[in-house]
């Protein structure tokens, strides 16, 4: 599945990659790793000591691109809505969902305090970014002064979140659309 | 686990429902459920024709009791902004998530029909029944008027998914209850 100049580790890291998006840890097998990464099982216990250590690695790598993709959005010109606006419509895999938020459904992934913390780390870095945004809405007069930001990054964070819920429901991204939509006529300035 | 006195299909849809709100459908097995049940496996193989046929009745329960746990709320006297508040801030085991949205992560659940229907029409009668609330608010004059019930619906369903994301990502409900202030704040009728 990966090109041939790709290192044994690369390749191992990349399949747990998508295996955790589209299945989750549990739903992850050492066998399917191997599989689908075309590495041998010797390999991939040389290179990491096993399922916990190379799914580490994975959310770390899938960590670091979902903050980069995000302060790519949040740090683009606008006003402090407008930069609100363009993370919440810019363009997703919305039937595929969060590659990070989906592993806190997974028992052992938030039973686990290390395989846990990239994943919060990650969430909790998103919305302090958004609270600063939107403080940052209040002093221009953008948003009311009596709301907090903590509180609006928070529930953008969550409609973000529950919109793939939404979406893989009902089996289309409409559903996510929607409901970002709505969250942006309740924070649309009425200026 | 379960009392002497209930039948054996009922424990194990009783234990299926359980294994599928922690774990998901992936992670549960068929021997999982005979374990936690205490059934034999001719005795699940004379009930239900498999792990579908028992998930789907599992899933039919659930997604019953969570409508009349909702409908109660929301149905409970108040203005719209008042029963809407009422059935955010109720009281939830938000460290367990919720039995029907966690499904949506499920791959399997996704690429069934048959599995995905319960979950698809109990989060669609929800919005449904949310955007006639909020339409009713903007008749009495509580919500803005170019509020789009359904719009809104839709995030408030999803504030309460992806608050279940965030607080299982901190492993604290702190989370969830400040995406829901949050929301709350901007929705809050300004008279």
């Amino acid at each position: 599945m990966y090109s041939v100049g790709m290192s044994t580790p690369e390749r191992l890291i990349e399949s747990t990659r998508e295996l955790l998006w589209e299945r989750g840890y549990v739903g992850t097998s050492p066998k399917a790793i191997l599989e689908r990464s075309g590495a041998g099982q010797g390999s991939m216990y040389h290179h990491f000591k096993g399922k916990p250590d190379l799914a580490l690695a994975a959310i770390r790598r899938t960590a670091e691109e979902m903050r980069a993709t995000a302060e790519a959005v949040l740090s683009s010109p606008g006003t402090p809505y407008q930069r609100i606006e363009a993370y919440l419509r810019r363009e997703r895999d919305v039937l595929r969902g969060c590659p990070i938020g989906r592993l806190t459904m997974d028992p052992e992934i938030v039973a686990s305090q290390e395989l846990r913390a990239p994943v919060d780390e990650t969430l909790d870095w998103l919305r302090e970014r958004l609270a600063g945004i939107v403080e940052e809405g209040k002093e221009q007069g953008q948003f009311a002064p009596g709301l907090d930001g903590e509180e609006i990054a928070a529930a953008i964070v969550a409609t973000v979140q529950g919109g793939y819920v939404l979406a893989r429901a009902s089996g289309s991204p409409a559903a996510f659309d929607t409901g970002v939509r709505g969250l942006l006529a309740l924070l649309r300035p009425t200026a």
